[in-house]
């Protein structure tokens, strides 16, 4: 039985794309976004608090008020603002926090596109030769 | 004087692309090559050792060493092998580390084609609204 379910994990991933790209976008004097800032803006998009956003990302609150407060301080423009004030109040992206987000998402999805061919290839030859139990 | 450098500063750079990205490749298990490890790539290829890449890039011989052996356990192939053995002995890519190092430049190429007009208008919206100073 244990056999048998390794041999279904490597049929279902076999045929998977064994490599992916990770991007993050630098701006100006070394300011950056990648996944997980990214990640977070859309928590706070959705939540519409940062202690929301922070919640359904199981990320302490902490946590998440220093990076965004990161964000609002490394970039020229805020990318969250709070709409009430006090640290439990609503919070929403700028219109820059929007425009951050909506690029970087297009961002990544044409440089996956882009790089999809040299990953598949990658991943397989990361593969090749690779210990027969792993 | 101290003015007119500014404005000669603020001149220079403000038609440059304020934004770039930065691509990470992530194999597996999550074995990952970025800017710093492709650059160390490199920089072996073209010294034929770790303590010459290391020295052209200003990098001490001992990080040079343990990036390179991380990778080399990280992947499920070697990227980089001795071709004498011992500290300094001379060191090459292997095919799959010149396979990576290829796809990677070809994969970043690519990323930053597709990225280029959000990059331009992210960096002009960074600049909106910015402390004239800056």
């Amino acid at each position: 039985m244990a056999v048998r379910q390794d041999l279904a994990d490597l049929g279902e991933m076999s045929p998977k794309v064994k490599a992916r790209i990770e991007v993050s976008i630098v701006i100006g004097s070394g300011a950056r976004i990648g996944p997980d800032k990214a990640a977070l803006l859309e928590s706070v998009r959705d939540a519409g608090s940062i202690s929301g956003a922070a919640r359904n990302m199981g990320m302490q609150y902490k946590r998440a008020w220093m990076l965004l407060d990161s964000m609002n301080r490394d970039f020229r423009q805020p990318v969250v603002k709070s709409i009430i004030g006090g640290a439990y109040a609503g919070a929403v992206l700028t219109g820059f926090g929007k425009d951050v987000l909506d690029r970087y998402r297009r961002i990544v999805a044409a440089a996956e596109t882009a790089a999809a061919g040299d990953l598949v290839a990658l991943g397989r030859a990361a593969l090749r030769d690779a210990d027969p139990k792993v």
